[in-house]
Parts: structure tokens; sequence; C-alpha cells
């Protein structure tokens, strides 16, 4: 009846095939508007299915206003309710692949996955899902658990000196949400946001994606240069790197702090401070952040993407007083908050220090592997090249003063099998930055460095050589 | 020496503090540019700590640039450095307070926490932990997880009858966080959203956060008033409820449908269609959803925020092609993706059918609570009340035709204990929906829903009688 084939062995019930089944006719314009159906008994019988499965189907159809039925009068089909077929030309455009062979990819801010203590990480999380409540399953604060905000404002405190109340940490999903909002609060709609140059590109983008208009500032092996910073109306924020700048690896000076933060007071703009890898430092210490030098001017941005893992989507944001209560409006309507599981495990991984232990661990391993990528430089290049900035984080820069890196060198590292990015790709303003790598060496074994600095050395022989 | 005191007590190590304190001195001016420091041996000496602890702190104050130190000449303090105090006049705002003692609320969108397998969960999480892979502790797909994006699928079809493939299904941090980019998509500075008129004011605010210009477009019994819908410049969406209109709970007609549909294609405007609570419908079947009419001009969004519950921060959108590359960039600079383990756990609980066993106990559930509000409402008000909009769904609204509430009655029931919404509250244009009230009923249990209607008929005899 009406060209209706029913499929028995479908996992769709029947009543739902005959309604989908009558509605494609109705919706093509195959059954018009007006038209009389068959009556339920027909159908069934026709069909061989119960009265009661049609039933179901006109019921719904019904209700949906595709068919019209009164009391003793057969029932019909609506009208105005045939759409004209679109032509479904649009495909999806495809994702970017990186299928191609890369044996050893030198990409930055990736941790070692493996050396995690994984199982540790799931006794931890069962004994999460053991202390949630039930009210923790139903909507929470978007400032986060408080046990996390307690153990991050602890953990502070004893690894940098720094006084935190929990009250000012607001837990972030990420690093990146943090200055994804942040640039939502500060920035939005063509005001001026200052960064350093070169830059996290990715952090550009969120900026310029938000309609900030970008005042790019030079960096030098100090840090950003305070003596650029200049005057600007509409300015809102300056966005920096100070423990360990981005790509250039340079410590901002005590100095240049002092002349970052009058400079911040006199045209009343706030900083953001991404500190986003210093508990990797393998000589001194770990520097104090900026935050502590004036709290309610700097919004300080921490992670524990580097520490813990990237997935766990755990960061956090210390917060002026004034920002505090319209970042938890524009959180709430942004993403209402974080989950509450990855919190109570992180706040547990912390509160036994087995986050301190991980990192001790784990900058420990960096420093060896980082020594080894200085090895395998000296090895294929002599001494034709040095580190930029100082000895932090998962990466380093490297300048090789005689060459100039381009497109054609990124290609041909990639069709020998190694991924490098150059500096320069991380430049607002291109040109100044072409003879540095950025090399990334933090989730590579010593001997992976070793062979992938080893094909480089074979790319720039044959390109440059 | 210097007025220096250590404590040794302290959690902080004595390096650390012996930085801090030099370091506020020379914030603080009190140690001013070019002074010298004792040296390392006659500090030791004078606080009774190794010279080793001494020499740490001055080497990372040398390193941060607040001391200066050259070959054969004694540390001295760097020039600048001083920074002016700021008063710390800025004090937190308080937040809202929902301190009163409430012993009935009729909020709105709240499942029952309680009736939830807590207990299957937690083995679920347990097991997903299991079946991660270590590479899913890294940075991963901001589309979400394929086993989750299936899981949805299937679901979607034999709930719904709906054919979508995973590839078009995108996991959202809940569909706030579906709804807040999808604006910041189609509608950021200053481009129109058409908008149901009552609404969800949360939704509004978050398009109004976006910048977005709203058109208000009037609701009544059947859903969004498709005849009103005038031809605009620059409106690039309509964001509809046709499943059940929140907050009026219409089911919109298959006319309205098809007009909705005419209206975007011949206006080339995309259809935002937000399906937060269809699964729980106590009449005629689950609708089809608007999408399957034209899954290149419809944006559905779904959630298991009801479903499953609030804090699991899962939802999805199944978007149109031409928009699933940009969805993709925007999701990676706003917070990358979704963790991993939530997204592997309700995989889980969608495959072995324990999500469609806890949705169809809750709707039987959620009816009965439904027809406990009923018949409160025929015992304290009589037939003095209707209920707008269809069977479905966690609220109603209320009509009671001849009152008029105001500020002062949701003061008064506040203060009787019980928390009531009117209709008044969603309305972008006021004046229309002063006599009805909005009841949440999904959370409370029956004895609980006829406590509240008691008070809220006394709060009504006692304003109103």
């Amino acid at each position: 009846m009406l060209g209706i084939v029913l499929n028995r062995e479908s996992e769709l019930q029947l009543w739902r095939q005959l309604y989908l089944a009558l509605r494609d006719l109705i919706v093509s314009n195959q059954l018009k508007g007006g038209e009389i159906l068959p009556s339920t008994r027909e159908f069934a019988k026709d069909l061989e299915i119960s009265r009661n499965t049609v039933c179901t189907a006109y019921e719904l159809l019904i209700a949906e206003g595709y068919l019209i039925s009164h009391q003793g009068a057969p029932t019909r089909v609506a009208d105005h309710i045939w759409i004209e077929p679109t032509i479904q030309k649009e495909c999806r455009e495809e994702k970017i692949s990186t299928a191609l062979s890369i044996s050893v990819s030198f990409r930055t801010g990736g941790p070692d996955l493996n050396l995690f203590p994984h199982y540790l990480w799931k006794q931890l999380v069962e004994k999460a899902l053991g202390t949630l409540k039930i009210s923790d399953y139903g909507y929470g604060d978007p400032q986060g658990l408080i046990s996390l905000r307690e153990e991050i404002a602890a953990w502070l405190f004893r690894s940098r000196g720094l006084k935190v109340e929990a009250e000012d940490i607001f837990i972030t999903a990420g690093a990146t949400q943090g200055l994804y909002l942040t640039a939502e609060l500060l920035c939005a709609n063509g005001r001026k946001m200052m960064m350093e140059n070169p830059c996290h590109t990715g952090m550009l983008r969120t900026f310029i994606n938000k309609n900030c208009s970008i005042v790019a500032v030079d960096v030098d092996e100090d840090g950003i240069r305070t003596d650029d910073l200049i005057k600007s109306e509409n300015v809102n924020a300056i966005y920096v790197t100070p423990s360990h700048q981005f790509p250039l690896g340079g410590i901002l000076s005590a100095s240049r702090r002092a002349e970052l933060i009058h400079f911040a007071r006199q045209n009343d703009v706030y900083i953001i401070e991404d500190d986003y890898d210093s508990e990797f430092r393998y000589r001194g210490k770990t520097l104090a952040p900026l935050y502590g030098m004036d709290p309610q001017r700097v919004i300080y941005v921490g992670t524990f993407s580097k520490t813990v893992f990237p997935a766990l989507r755990v960061g956090y944001l210390i917060l002026p007083r004034l920002l505090q209560k319209r970042w938890c409006d524009l959180r709430t309507h942004a993403d209402v908050q974080s989950p509450p599981f990855e919190q109570e495990a992180l706040a547990l991984f912390l509160h036994f220090r087995k986050f301190d232990r991980h990192v001790h661990k784990m900058r420990k391993i960096y420093h060896q592997r980082r020594e080894a990528l200085f090895s395998a430089l000296v090895k294929y290049f002599g001494d034709d090249w040095h580190a930029y900035g100082d000895d932090a984080g998962l990466h380093v820069a490297i300048d090789f003063p005689r060459y100039h890196f381009d497109q054609k060198f990124k290609e041909r590292c990639k069709n020998k099998g190694i991924l490098v990015t150059t500096v320069e790709n991380y430049c607002i303003e291109k040109g100044h930055h072409q003879s540095k790598l950025l090399i990334g060496y933090g989730h590579l074994m010593e001997e992976n460095i070793e062979k992938g600095i080893k094909i480089l050395s074979e790319v720039i022989e044959e390109l440059y050589g």
C-alpha cells in the first residue's frame, strides 16, 4: 500500500518505519495536501501488522501536524507540508591529514605520556568517584571544586612561595579556555591586546578570532622589550610569558618586570601571565610568578597539560577581584563548569604529593633529554649553532646563524620523516627569526632525539651544504 | 641581618623563604638599587643556615634580574626594580547567595540525581579507563571520541529513526557550549539571531554576550508563529525548540516546520534546533527532529544533562557539512576538546543499552510526578488553571487566568519556602504572560510536589484571595 515496505529484521520498530515512510511521502509531495489516507484497518491488513502499530504511527503524524483527523471524518494529509528537495551538494571538507610517515616529530608542548603513572591515576579516579556526593552530579560551581582549588593554592605556596587564596583561583577547561574567555572578557570587539613577538600562534589565533586588535611588542633574550611598550589608545591587556618566553625561552628580568607593572598601572591595562611550563626548569630555581607583584593587575594562567596530561583539560586562573564576578557569569554561559571527576582526582594527586613526585621525576628526565639534544647538536653541527633562551621547558629555540629556513626546508624535513617548525612560524611580523628552529624534545626518547638531529643535519647538508 | 627571620617549621624551604624576603625588600625599595648585599658567607653565619641555601636564593634573584653579580665584585641590587605599592582596595564581589531556607524548589531543567544508577556508572568509568589508550591522554580530536559518536548515531536511529553519520556528530562540553560556540560561528559581531519569545533566558544571555542582535518571534501553543517570520537584513540564524518549546511546551506543527524550512532556505539562514528534553514525552511518541527535514540547513543540538546528569558536561551537535571545518577550528581555539573519560563511559552506557533502560525508567517516574502535580493543582485550585503545551519534559507552564504574578509574589513564595519562576521571566518582550507560572517537577518526590502546591495556594490566597 502506497509502495511502503516494512523490514521486520530492522532495529527500528515497525510503527516508526511506517511513520517515517509516510512522512517522507508527505514531505516529498508524493502524498499531497488534502489526500485521504487508508483507514488503519486497511493499512494493517495490507502490511500484515497490528492495527495498533498503524494507530501509533498515525497518532504521531497527527501530533506533529502532518495528518489531520476529525471525529467521524477520514484522516487526511495536511496542507502546505511539502518541502522541495535541496541538492545535497555540500560535502564534508577534508580534515588536514598528518598521515605522512613521520619517524621523529620535534613538535612542542607535548609531555611524555608513557611515563605518567597511569595505574595510580586510575586508582585516584576510582577514589574520586567514591568521595564525590550525589549533588556533585548536578549543576555545580562555575569556579570549580573547592578541594582542587585549595590543593592548587597549597602547591603554589610550597613550590613557589606564592600566597593565593582558594577563593581567587578559578578552574578552567585547560589554559586554552582560560585565555579564550579572558580575551572575551577584556579584549573582544576591537579592543587592543599587546602580545610578545614572536609568540604562541595558537593564542594569537584565539585572540584574533575574538576580534581583538593585536599590538606586537618585540622580544629578546630577556623576554618582552619593555622599552618598546608604547602608550596606545584602547589597549586593555598585555599577554606575556615571563617565566619562559614562548618560543624564544627568555626569562623576563626583574627590571623589566617592574617596568611592565609600571606600564600596566599607568595605562590601566591588565597583564595576562601565561605560565605554561615553568615547573620544568633545569638551572636555578622555579621563578616567582609576576602575579605576586600585583595581584589586582595580573591574571595568572596555569595549566596541568604539561605536568599531568593534556586530555585532562584542567587549568586555572588566578583572577583580580574586580574580574571575578564577570568571569563566573561568562563561564556559566560558555559551558557552565568543568566536570568534577577529573578535578577531584587531580585534587587527590596533589594532596598525596604524587604530583610533586611526578614533576620531580619528569624534570630530571626532560633535563637528560635536553642534554641529549645538545650532545646530538654538537655531534652533527659542531659549534655552528646556539641555544636561545634559558634552561627550562620541553622545547628550545636553536639558532643556526648560517641558514635561512624556509617552506622548502620544512617540506624536505617532512619527506625525510621529521617534523620541525621554525621560530619564523611564530612571528607576528615576519623576517627577523629565519635562522632559528624550534625543537620540542620532552616527549622523545634520547635515541630518537639523536636520530632526528641526524636527519636534520642531512637535510641541511643537502639544501645548504 | 636585614631584619630577615626564617621559619624552620614552615613547609616552605629555607632558600625560598630567604629569596622571598630579599625580593620583598627590593620590590618595596627597602633595599635600594646599587646597594651591596652581604656575602653569602656572612649571611649563612648570621641566619645559621648553610652557605648553599644562601647561594641558591642569590642565584635565583640574579637569574630574575633582582641582583647583579660580576666576577670579583660584590653582589648588588639592580636598579629600577622598586614598585610603588597599590592600595588593595578591591574586594571580592559577593556571590549571589541562595542560602534561604527553601523546602520545595520548582526550578526547571533538573533531573532526579538520586535515581541515576551511580554504582553502574562507576563500573563503566573504570571500564572506560581500561579501554582508553595512552595516546588518548594526549591532545585529541576536537570532534570527540569516535566510539561515542557512533553510539549516539545508533541511539538516534533506534529511538527516532534519524539517520546520521558519526562524521556529522560533534561532541561538546554540554549543549550550552554547543550553543555558545554556534552563536560565535554564526551571529557574533552584530549579526542577527531570531529567537522564540518567550525563550530560555540563559540562551538569550549567551547570544547577547556574543553581541548578537536579537529578533523576537512570538510563540503560541503550536510553537513559533511562522507567520511572524519577517525577512530582515543580516539575519544569520533562527534558534528554536520545536520538540518542546521552552518554556510554553508546544510542539511545532508539521505545517510550521515546513514554513520554517522554507523561510530559512529563502533567506539563507541556519536553523538551530535545541532538543533539550524530548526523550521525556508522555503522550504520543518521541518526535522526529526538524534536522531530518534539511540536514544542510539545520544545526541539531542534543544534551545528556537531562537524561544522564548535568555535571557530565557532554552534549553534541549535528552540523551541516559547510560548517564542520570552521567548527573544529573554533573548538580547538576555545578549549581544544572534551576530556575522553566521560565520553568513553557514556559510549559504554549507550552501547549496553543501559541508557535506553534509564530513560525508559525515568520517563515513567517523571510521568507519575507530572500526574501528581496535576492532582495537587486540582486539589488546591479546582479548575482555576490550565496546563500549557504538550505532555513532555521535566516542567510545565501553568496558566492561572485570574492572577497577575509579580515580583512581590515571587518574594512571598521565597519567604514561605518555595521557589517558583514566572513565564514572564522568560519573555523578551514583557507584559503578555503574567498569568503563567513555570513549574519544574522532574527532581521532586510526589509528596514534595503536593507540599509545594499547597504552599503556592496559600500564597495566592494571601495575596489575591
